[in-house]
């Protein structure tokens, strides 16, 4: 990964002051030797934020930055995340129906972008995305997104399934796809409020995730030959989904 | 563009030979000052293998392999290319109702990679190409459709216009995507024998081919971002059709 030294925070009061503003910050790198006051304060921060740590030998830091970073630095995101109550609360309070995406495993940024941009351009109002094991949402990633993360709620949570709980508490069905489902894309309802969770290509959604979903659902295949791309099934489950909203 | 040693027939008479078994094939590199009996039977052949010829400087030539070429060179194409109405004839005796993918300017392999599998998915069987101006489907383009190249025809034409002239007097309707059309996606009639036009994302389809299609159809957008990848809208617009002649 290429870090351009204008995306990084060092040093502690500069991290404290971005929490306290709720910038948007990717990751926070803390070195395992750093001790003090203020690093308990960033913990706790961060953790508000929902902002993950992660605690690497100093010596990582220093081949990231050559400026005075006391063991500690930041990675600002390119993205604005909102947490997700708030953006449930916001599109309601609007009268709009929730149609959410759930990224699980999607690590390429290329893929993420395109899923963004086709959010967008079904109306989809937010994606949710955790902390970890997701590509960074970057300049590179907002680029390939032709602007639409920069569109859309982008929702950052440290638990897929607490995300989930928390769908499910405001009343939002959430789907996600699975090849063997006997239900089909376009027998459910995606009218009503709801979520769709999409998993990567190469390992699904998350058992456990997928456990707590309202339904499983399958793209219907032509053939043996199952194979789409992630964005490309997005594209199909967020069509339909945009055709059964739309009024003509 | 990297070319492997191995994707380059030289030599008049191993081209000719090549030619006549009907050998996969890309194109054909000439030398401005390349004359001769054979070189008059080569492109007798290629325009009956619809392989498209290029005049160069004999110095291209040479800089491209060190084998003797005697004016004359041959990229091995990945996929072997089928004749459109022998296609049509197979398809249809077979009993299946065609449903053909048309390339119009699609010059990014990954693109071209991804709508192969949509279309293997959707059981789309053959894709058409010119054989100009897309992108060479050479073996990168088969890694990257997952093998879905080598599992569905490829038609390549030297006119996508005779391409279009062909399938309307095999009577198969011929559909492109225009974002003013207000025709919707899901008006049209995809399970009668049809095929789509999908153009580039920067110049959308030729517009005199826009004119001899039977229908011109806008997928349904949310909002004014109308900015689908190319790759994601075939997904949308095969999905529809698979939809249509899905039996449950």
């Amino acid at each position: 990964m290429y870090i351009s030294k204008k995306n990084i925070i060092a040093g502690r009061n500069p991290i404290i002051e971005a929490l306290k503003q709720h910038q948007a910050i990717d990751k926070i790198l803390i070195s395992k030797k750093a001790t003090g006051n203020n690093i308990v304060e960033i913990k706790t921060l961060a953790k508000e934020n929902n902002v993950p740590l992660q605690y690497v030998p100093a010596e990582k830091i220093n081949s990231l930055t050559n400026i005075q970073h006391q063991g500690i630095i930041a990675f600002k995101s390119a993205v604005q995340y909102q947490n997700l109550q708030q953006v449930i609360d916001f599109i309601t309070e609007k009268g709009d129906t929730p149609l959410f995406v759930i990224l699980d495993g999607i690590t390429d940024v290329r893929n993420i972008g395109a899923i963004a941009r086709t959010a967008v351009c079904c109306g989809a109002q937010a994606i949710i995305i955790p902390d970890k094991g997701v590509g960074a949402l970057n300049e590179d990633a907002v680029k390939t997104s032709a602007g639409a993360l920069e569109m859309i709620h982008i929702c950052r949570v440290n638990s897929l399934m607490k995300a989930v709980d928390e769908l499910h508490l405001n009343g939002i069905k959430v789907y996600a796809s699975e090849m063997t489902a006997t239900t089909k894309l376009f027998h459910l309802n995606l009218q009503d409020p709801c979520a769709i969770i999409m998993g990567s290509e190469d390992k699904g959604v998350f058992a456990a995730l997928m456990k707590i979903c309202d339904e499983q659902f399958s793209i219907p295949m032509a053939n043996n030959f199952e194979s789409l791309n992630v964005s490309v099934a997005s594209g199909m489950i967020l069509y339909e989904a945009m055709k059964q909203r739309c009024k003509n």
